[in-house]
């Protein structure tokens, strides 16, 4: 059994912020993003990225769109470090774009940091030292002063490198990391005091960024946390109040959601979620939230299923067939009142006109996704998503009914098996079940004349179990002629046909609803000939021999 | 480019509730937990269990500790139906054990689930319609009072056939389905109306269960809408409320949260979020989300694995190596400021005492996990995590500038081959790099004596470039005598030594850095010997043969 954890753990202490206003706020338009894929993500694989695959994957989110990409922390490794050469001298940043990386606040590594940037047009440099109690006395054995002193040091590190540097735009970042689990007027101090180095203006801004390096509470805390600095950071007409979130608790989306209706600017994060742990913030699902209350990222996602294959190549990690937007079960409903009610959607949508499917808050189609996946058939499914497959692959339009009848046998079959259904397992089941029973009655062939009162008369051949007849009849059209050959009490219920769009032979499949004296209830019968006519003979010879 | 959003989506409209509480709110026990792996969870997967998976699953959760545990849909498949009657017939529901099962407001099913349930000691039987506008028009081609009817005459129902089998405990639910997006008073009133009929007491409460079918905004919105149903529905001390979040938007967790915060009893889920598309929350997260903050969650994750391994066999899906608590990264830090901060963190951490140890939110212990994963080197990692590996695995306790030193030995294979490397690649290098030099001198034997002054005498051999050459010397120790027999201008800058727990025939690894007039700088030496002054010896000598 777990253990009581009321020694070793505590519940993080709520933010005294009773007049919070974030509640009450909404979403009106995308924040910054900012991609730190090659850095956050990148240091999280098992395996890192290589220059080809990271160049891969930059190029990818430069065509999505960002314009802050995190590309490497130069000072951690040779890779990183060349990485950084290797775009600035290959002039692989396009003008729009800002690369940033990232630096320890130590006065080695910045340097080194600065010499990995030589030459670009224009960067971010991302300071960072840990903030919080449990760093400063066991990690860095600092007090608050000490640790105020190793960002303020560094960032005026920085002002002379980046001096000396003239030809570049610089723009400086600081993170107080763990800043979750640090006490507020501690974060404020040293971002202040980092802030009074770099004397940022509001034409020329610094970027403070909060990272919940570890997720320590509820997303509603880390909302108080940002609100609480967004009111009371110093300059902050001249700050660009950045949010990094990570996902220990599962509500990293969350996180950053509130945090921009508490007053941040930016969030930094990665596609689909990857990251150190439990990963950074997944910006697709941000970004595609957004989209579906009617605000455009200003991101592309319009092939998810590219940049889906691009990123499970570059980092070797898989996504989840159940991950937000772009898990291949996403769009998927499996269960008959789902399929059914989506089937009914669907052919009220209107196109452009507001998305209202059931159970389906994003169009599959506005992110490249196909309606392929959207009803697939298990056990769980009901005659809705059966006709649907059939009708979409091989262009039968089931009569009610007769949806019932065959959603039986498939229930039966899928009892049986256990296994997911497609299409083409439905459509044999179909032909198994309706098509290929031709015992005891196979048609041969038949001869309609018309009598002098006007009437149908047929000439009808048969192999009745296994033996020809010859059968004639008349009657007031060829289904009544061909009913009175046949002379077994079958009475017509329903009789349906149409054209079939698939299939190279088929042209017309008739479906009918008999009744007889020799079965009880009714029964359903299907043909499908190139001769409407023949087409219903067979769909009649179907119901006789599956009622026998 | 994605399309623009502007018509087709629509923002969520807020929900107007200034006077809200949940945000000052914090949750200070577990929720009532209701499983619904057998049924929501079941019919969203690609093939759903058949007898004995769902009885293996069911066990498990029974094990976990659930008494609520939803079993089944038993009206929407035989397979269904069928596993009802075998947990009843086989007496496979432990007392305190209560089972669920759904139905939807058609009288033929949910004659069919009383069916199911006969003979059944105690029962919850969950009634569902859908509610919102959508539906009401495309699908049911109902007003609100024809939906209210729908719902009140199944309650109706329930009440006819409850009473109809007597021998069984019934409790009821009710779910407003697709709630989120449900006009809040029209959810009211459908509650109220439901209850009317069951006329629930708080010794025998009924359960209103608010779903998520579809997340279709802000975490906090749906807490609004949970406070708000929480303060207006009729009858509250009668009632258990219920939340049964989807995670469309990625945030199900959250929304499970903050509805607690808001009123909510109970929450329905999935193990590790199975479920419709995106899934239902995952009931794992938010146990442990409570256990870290020193909340017992009532239920048992202290053997996690085994119940990661039980539910993917299951399911047939897989969990994402970054899912939170259970994913095979979740604990890893691959970062060398992440290592290097956990090794410190865990070195000061008491047993029992508060935990805190940087970047790990959980013990991995607490939850059956080994520290084996905890720390993985790859390309971006620093000296923290190598040495932490070869003392973990290997007993090496390795001075801290031989750490640096060594450190890069590593980063530079490391670029090299780009991959991961473990304690066993890291042992290879560090015996490649330190121990296996042997040329120019490789040592043979020594002879040490006292001399009258008390001094240490040495008559050593050695092989120098393949030859055989015998040495003497003197000094105040054996080392000091070894090194003036050399001759060679080394002095030691730093020694230390100490047992090594492992290996059958090393008994003492020692350290040195010396410098030398033959090379810049200083230099690292490592040997390995039973004899403690032939490890020292050996060492000294492998900083010479690296040196040379």
């Amino acid at each position: 059994m777990l253990k009581n954890p009321t020694t070793k753990y505590h519940p993080f202490a709520p933010i005294n912020l009773p007049d919070r206003t974030w509640p009450s706020s909404t979403i009106t338009h995308p924040p910054i993003w900012l991609s730190t894929d090659l850095r956050d993500g990148n240091q999280a694989l098992i395996e890192p990225m290589h220059v080809q695959r990271k160049l891969r994957l930059f190029k990818l989110l430069v065509d999505i769109g960002f314009t802050e990409i995190e590309v490497a922390f130069p000072s951690a490794s040779q890779t990183d470090f060349d990485f950084v050469r290797h775009l600035i001298e290959h002039h692989l940043i396009p003008d729009h774009v800002t690369i940033q990386v990232l630096t320890p606040a130590r006065d080695r590594l910045i340097r080194r940091t600065f010499e990995a940037l030589q030459g670009a047009k224009r960067a971010i440099v991302h300071l960072y030292n840990a903030t919080s109690p449990v760093f400063r006395r066991t990690v860095f054995g600092k007090d608050r002063l000490g640790t105020i002193e190793m960002a303020a040091s560094s960032a005026q590190l920085m002002n002379e490198l980046a001096a000396e540097q003239p030809q570049t735009d610089w723009y400086f970042q600081y993170s107080p990391e763990t800043f979750t689990a640090t006490e507020l007027d501690f974060a404020k101090d040293i971002c202040d005091a980092v802030l009074d180095v770099w004397q940022p203006t509001p034409q020329h801004k610094a970027i403070i960024n909060l990272p919940a390096t570890v997720e320590v509470a509820t997303p509603n805390v880390f909302a108080d946390q940002v609100e609480w600095m967004h009111r009371n950071i110093a300059r902050r007409d001249s700050v660009i109040l950045s949010v990094h979130p990570h996902n220990d608790r599962g509500c990293g989306i969350a996180a950053a959601e509130l945090a921009q209706m508490a007053g941040a600017d930016r969030v930094e994060g990665c596609l689909f979620g990857n990251g150190e742990r439990t990963g950074n913030v997944d910006l697709v699902t941000l970004a595609l939230n957004l989209y579906t209350q009617g605000i455009h990222p200003g991101l592309d996602f319009s092939d998810i299923n590219l940049v889906a294959s691009t990123v499970e190549d570059c980092t070797q990690l898989p996504i989840h067939p159940r991950h937000p937007y772009v898990g291949e079960l996403v769009f998927t409903a499996f269960s008959g009142s789902h399929q059914d009610a989506i089937k009914k959607g669907l052919a009220v949508q209107k196109l452009d006109s507001t998305w209202e499917v059931p159970y389906l808050p994003l169009d599959p189609a506005d992110v490249g996704r196909t309606f392929e996946s959207v009803i697939r058939v298990n056990s769980q499914s009901g005659k809705g998503g059966i006709a649907f497959l059939l009708e979409r692959d091989y262009g039968l339009v089931l009569p009610r009914r007769l949806q019932i009848e065959f959603g039986q046998v498939v229930q039966q079959a899928m009892d049986a098996c256990g296994q997911e259904m497609s299409a083409t397992d439905l459509w044999k089941l179909f032909e198994i079940e309706y098509l290929q029973a031709v015992s005891p009655l196979k048609y041969l062939s038949h001869q309609l004349s018309e009598t002098e009162k006007g009437e149908q008369a047929i000439a009808l051949t048969l192999l009745m179990n296994g033996q020809p007849v010859a059968l004639t009849g008349q009657g007031n059209g060829p289904i009544d002629a061909f009913l009175t050959a046949l002379n077994a009490g079958i009475r017509i219920h329903h009789y349906e046909e149409h054209s079939l769009s698939q299939g190279s032979n088929a042209s017309a499949i008739a479906y009918v609803e008999v009744a007889s004296d020799t079965f009880p209830g009714s029964i359903h019968g299907v043909g499908i000939h190139c001769n409407i006519v023949t087409a219903s003979f067979l769909a009649v010879l179907s119901a006789v021999n599956r009622g026998t």
